[in-house]
């Protein structure tokens, strides 16, 4: 079954729209691990474990692994999830784009090495740096539209034929790139207008939303904005107010308390 | 010393304005080194002592890495090339562009981790994305301007204002994210009038200019267009012709003939 598929099954079989972000900080882990070896891999895990039922993805950020040398536990954590949590894709957040050539090592990266069902792409480059990406059809290429950062407008929202930047990116992508039905967009929490404005425009691709949280959107307002007429088509993403709900010994209970309010905040505001 | 001044001296000192891309692919490795586990750092070291004295900086692409699982054979080569080769800087070729919490990880994972002097960044999420980059006043920090794949017009060309936005990107990076002087631009040798451009945009920041060789850009016509007044200005980046101009036992050698090639037709063109 390809990425989008999977997603649209989960949406419905586990009626959740919450992406659960892993952005493993290690000073931010509890105690009783602080000092453990395969700490990153023992606290994401410990957090997948308490709040899959609750969750429509998982998206593991790959700069937390990386500047950590702890590409491995990330090989690990995305097994896991495959194999404890069937059901469940994995967006590895990496945001990618290069050149075509080069890009194809950054897909078999990805995909291959680490078995992740989509990945976040930057589109400046053009569609020909995206092709390795939109080729492989089973999988989701999320690319950056309007980002949930406070400077996400100085280049976004510069205007093109009355245009801004964004909204070209979106009518793009879902005119030119996205052959292989396999395109998502990101589009930050922390832009309800935009969200009205991007989701007129792309009809009912999924939008991975971040910002939720710590960065300040409201995921009532999300949905409000920039569900489907089904109420679907979201991927509500929160890391930082689900991993580090409590940092004591009950972490992963605290997680799962932070997933399932977020959960039913969305579900209350959601069409059905 | 921060990269900046020392990519200065090493135009002076190596009289060369060529970088030598290290992208691994061991499919074109010669037969003597398939089978070897270490085959990925053994090839990139005799390609890096084998050219060392003929450029102004080495640029490891990390996809090539990543895609293999080679994150420590990359970690060493640098390390390689700060202990065997003083004074030649490495940019790391990674194009990273996230917001700034998550940027901060991607810095450590540069700079610290790889110990890059410097490393390659997408300007779409803003100024505030590449914040943890820049304040990192040692190190350099080159920005995707107009990249060298046959697409990159689709979004660089865009007019604002009658202006395109690699342009747009040009004058930003110029006047308000270069507090610290230590910004470079990418700007692919397939555009030679886009190189003069931004060019006569900038003034003098220096061009990380890919696209010569495989990708079909003339050297001259990059000097010709986007040198400075003194004749420098420039890191001409060539990985492919370079690394597998032999793909026999004499790859080292062939690929020391092959930037002595291109160092030689770039200095010819030099304004003195």
């Amino acid at each position: 079954m390809g990425f989008m598929q999977q997603l649209r099954q989960r949406w419905t079989d586990a009626d959740t729209l919450v992406c659960v972000g892993l952005d493993p900080e290690p000073a931010k882990f509890p105690a009783h691990l602080q000092g453990d070896p395969d700490a990153v891999f023992a606290f994401c895990r410990a957090i997948v474990d308490a709040t899959a039922d609750l969750a429509c993805a998982f998206k593991p950020q790959i700069a937390h692994f990386a500047a950590l040398g702890a590409e491995d536990a990330l090989q690990r954590l995305i097994a896991h999830i495959h194999d404890a949590h069937p059901g469940v894709p994995v967006i590895l957040d990496a945001k990618r784009g290069d050149i075509g050539s080069t890009a194809g090592h950054y897909a078999r990266e990805a995909f291959d090495r680490y078995g992740a069902d989509a990945v976040t792409v930057n589109p400046y480059m053009g569609r020909d740096s995206a092709e390795p990406f939109l080729a492989r059809a089973d999988r989701g290429v999320v690319v950056l539209c309007r980002t949930s950062n406070p400077g996400a407008g100085e280049l976004q929202d510069l205007e093109v034929d009355g245009i801004p930047l964004y909204q070209q990116v979106a009518a793009r992508v879902a005119t030119q790139w996205n052959a292989n039905g396999n395109c998502l967009l990101v589009v930050g929490a922390t832009w309800p207008r935009q969200l009205a404005e991007v989701r007129a425009i792309v009809g009912d691709m999924p939008f991975l939303v971040p910002g939720v949280g710590a960065q300040g959107g409201d995921a009532a307002d999300v949905v409000r904005h920039a569900a489907t007429a089904d109420g679907t088509g979201l991927l509500v993403s929160s890391s930082r107010a689900i991993l580090y709900a409590s940092q004591g010994e009950d972490f992963a209970e605290a997680a799962r308390a932070a997933a399932t309010g977020l959960r039913d905040l969305i579900n209350r505001h959601r069409p059905r």
